[in-house]
């Protein structure tokens, strides 16, 4: 290989599904290609959300040259907010995820000196020495991108995150031709979403959807609510024309859908016939078979405007026998038990539900297996890299593209961190960088460590115990009777005894130990290890111990 | 309504998928239907198990006649072990459900006195005022019974957990024969599994599955691993019959497994051909491509023999790029996670591995739609009871019974705890018993309430500050300064600074209120609050704060 390489590496995306992140490192130019976050997993206890750990970006500041973002979903723009202070680079996106951009930037008061850019589909920035062409793909977003990106050892092509959906509602179908041109041309490498790589077939079109929603808008004898993500902007689209066609009236309910909705109307993504989006205090005039409400809580979030509702707890919106609740949404992997709770909480209401197990309410965003084909197909790229998706997501991906008669061998399943090297003739993984999960939790950025989670889960499991000890400085005798407070360990009154006895297994631990010569460090672990054994034998739980010394 | 009634009382199992637990009262009769058990909930933190409360029966305990079990599944069994010792009255199910008791019942050390009866299919016992027939029905477990209870007001007919597989590979069909003559003869009330109401059409028969072993045994090029269900002993046995098909050996591999094998093998249930069934120790000898293990693990539970072999840390087996898994099983909701890790880990390992989202391997054990419609058009009861199944599902089961040509009026959704009472001609929602959770958490049952996990849960959120005050006994004067140690909170490293300051917000606390006079209680509840309002202004987490004060 010659000196000069192209250097992939994917910081954040790969082996998960969120907190996308790609780096493009050429010489002395880098290229980063979004910046997502993702919603913490079970056991990351207390943790708000997870964003990618960008130290060899830290290291290679003055080289970066810029972030392009694909759409505007949080697992693309999330990380945003925590990452842009910190690397201080101009920002490149479509004018919807522009919007999206600013408006979370604003929320975490990182608007101010940040430096975002639109591009027009179809346009093509310069930097360093990369060429970045953005082009139209089609997903659960208007707006969303490609990137065709012009290099100095070939042609790397990035589908962000898509489907082929040839009548889609809003926005453009994904941008075949141009695909199709870059492939006869020559692609060097082709970076491709593998998120539903497990479906065979094709992703149905979002149209599907209005059948369904025309049905309940004609026929329902109440109210219809349909929560939906407020991202998914041609869902609201369908919900609005929809409405409109049955001549009932829009109410939006719910913080950011409201602030999602204006934001897009705004910037001409949602079109609506003038009057049908009315104010809640207009609500008591429209009679019920003319209402429908689009709200938030699609995954069942505690304090969204469809659990409230659900549990009866919302200051304007009440269900009764006679309303419909369309789930325009599947749940996000680790929601599912939310959801479904609130589908019970809306059937006890009365409502009549429709959700994607029971009718055709919903289809997802990325393209299925026959849609990755094609695109492999059009592209014929030399080099190909599975990207967005864990890791069985990537390999069956990779299957796929053997499947139509790519070589093992020009096929790289990689992890976060994996240095992809290439130039025109060849490519290899050649190293591996430090990647992995930087959490935010309430304030702080990357504070809380394995040790703290660590701490979190076993108190989590058993409760802890606290041990308050007095001695006499001078002696090391124990001064009466050591004190036992416990939280989430055991039902302190109806373990009284118990707690009380462990008082005595403490003092006689201290009766054998206690004098000046011995360690304090070691009378605490013999204390720790005698409650563990006592407590354990008497109850099977391992509490966290915590002994303290007061000295007198 | 004349006096005389019977009542049937859900006491788990409804709303929830899991502790199914029923009862059946006329007069001075109590009949108990299952006593099955629930894998903890996200928000149950650091509980194993949960059972039924029977505070209900243990107020009645000498109406009881005895407790009917449908089949051997946890969720029908597994809290039999908490509850038999404290009701001590006879217990009977058919032969293989039998022996799934009693190994239960050992494990937990209560099989000495309890009373264990076989019933074969087709026999009736008779039970006070009761007469309980057994009748086969197909699921995913041989051996499996309905009831059909002969009481003084008429036939209640209960499905158990059924499916309609007219060509079962172990055990018998669901014998629909016997239902359409009770149909003709007139039941008084159905309750029937909602579990999978939800789900259009016919469940498949578990022949569908032999195919994609063959497939597999009979091309694999190294080793086959397949995981499932230790009580799925059909598919077990489909396992073996395709092994000894293509001259491969099998090899069981986790102690539950072996355990349920031998078990099911001794009383008959499970066939295998001499020889096949191998020991460990005599791996070394057998080719790679002639070699089929059976396993645990197929939930991703951590200790599992599957989860040890796709983390390269089981003593026995090592898997390398030529084997084949098949993990032929569902998760259970809650363990989709961990099953996707374990599949990204095999895959890792360089497996193939073929799940359900990408081939036909496992076929779920309870009706669709048009197998409950069936059930319903046979036995055509006056009234329907949905069982077993969150509302939701109880909700559409309802819905299908009206969609045949049930009344509304004649179909009873009840929630746990719902007293329905009938005679022949009527039936009606009376009134509500105390019904709900109780948490095994190690050695005790029971122990766990709200307090002790609401702890648990603000102890996994956010950790624990513990603050150490010692003051002068005379004087109430603090001496020195505060100790604080958290866990779970902060990096006790990192924001050393700050949890020093928080000291002194201490300190001040005390330097105002600290003389004699005021109570302890008070100055705990300041120090508390001023503590929450320092450490939520500096880290927006609010941690537990337990302020302990030592009076010298």
């Amino acid at each position: 290989m010659p000196t000069r390489k192209l250097k992939i590496i994917p910081l954040g995306g790969l082996g998960e599904i969120g907190k996308n992140m790609m780096v493009m490192e050429y010489e002395n130019d880098i290229l980063i290609i979004d910046a997502g976050l993702m919603f913490p997993e079970e056991e990351m206890l207390g943790i708000d959300l997870v964003i990618p750990d960008i130290s060899y970006l830290l290291e290679r500041r003055e080289k970066i040259r810029g972030i392009v973002i694909t759409h505007g979903h949080e697992d693309h723009i999330g990380a945003l907010p925590y990452l842009l202070p910190q690397l201080n680079v101009p920002v490149y996106s479509t004018k919807l995820t522009n919007g999206l951009i600013s408006v979370k930037l604003k929320e975490r008061k990182a608007l101010v000196g940040a430096e975002l850019n639109i591009v027009s589909p179809g346009d093509t920035i310069t930097l360093g020495k990369f060429k970045v062409e953005f082009f139209p793909v089609c997903h659960s977003i208007p707006d969303a991108a490609g990137l065709i990106i012009h290099t100095p050892v070939g042609i790397v092509v990035h589908s962000g995150d898509f489907k082929l959906d040839y009548t889609p509602v809003v926005g453009k179908s994904t941008d075949l031709s141009r695909l199709a041109q870059l492939g006869a041309q020559g692609v060097l490498l082709l970076l491709s979403d593998s998120t539903y790589a497990e479906l065979p077939g094709y992703t149905p079109s979002e149209r599907v959807i209005g059948e369904a929603l025309d049905n309940t808008m004609a026929n329902a004898p109440g109210r219809v609510i349909v929560p939906t993500f407020s991202s998914l902007v041609s869902r609201i689209q369908q919900v609005i024309d929809s409405a409109a066609k049955y001549q009932r009236r829009i109410f939006i309910v719910g913080r950011s859908m409201s602030d999602t909705a204006r934001m897009a109307q705004r910037l001409g993504y949602l079109k609506a016939p003038d009057g049908i989006l009315c104010r809640l205090d207009e609500l008591k005039n429209v009679p019920r078979n003319k209402v429908v409400f689009i709200t938030t809580g699609s995954q069942g979030e505690p304090t969204s405007a469809l659990v409230r509702i659900a549990n009866r707890d919302h200051r304007h919106v009440r269900i009764n026998r006679k309303d419909t609740v369309i789930i325009s949404a599947t749940p996000v992997p680790g929601n599912e038990s939310l959801v479904a709770r609130t589908i019970d909480s809306l059937f006890k209401q009365g409502a009549e539900v429709l959700y994607r197990e029971v009718a055709q309410v919903h289809v997802h965003g990325h393209g299925s297996q026959e849609e990755l084909k094609l695109l492999l197909n059009l592209v014929k790229p030399k080099f190909f890299m599975p990207i967005h998706g864990e890791y069985r997501h990537l390999n069956l991906h990779a299957k796929l593209a053997q499947s139509i008669g790519m070589t093992k061998e020009n096929i790289f399943v990689q992890e976060d961190g994996d240095i992809l090297e290439l130039n025109s003739q060849a490519a290899k993984i050649t190293g591996k960088i430090t990647s992995g999960n930087v959490y935010v939790d309430g304030m702080s950025v990357g504070d809380i460590g394995s040790v703290v989670l660590r701490n979190r889960r076993m108190l989590a499991r058993d409760g802890i115990v606290v041990v308050i000890i007095t001695v006499n400085r001078q002696t090391g005798k124990l001064i009466g009777r050591p004190d036992i407070v416990s939280r989430g360990f055991v039902d302190t009154r109806e373990s009284k005894d118990m707690l009380d006895n462990s008082c005595d297994v403490v003092a006689q631990v201290l009766d054998h130990s206690g004098n000046r010569t011995v360690e304090w460090s070691f009378t605490n672990t013999k204390v720790r290890d005698s409650l563990n054994k006592y407590y354990y034998e008497q109850t099977k739980r391992r509490p966290m111990i915590l002994p303290f010394m007061v000295k007198v």
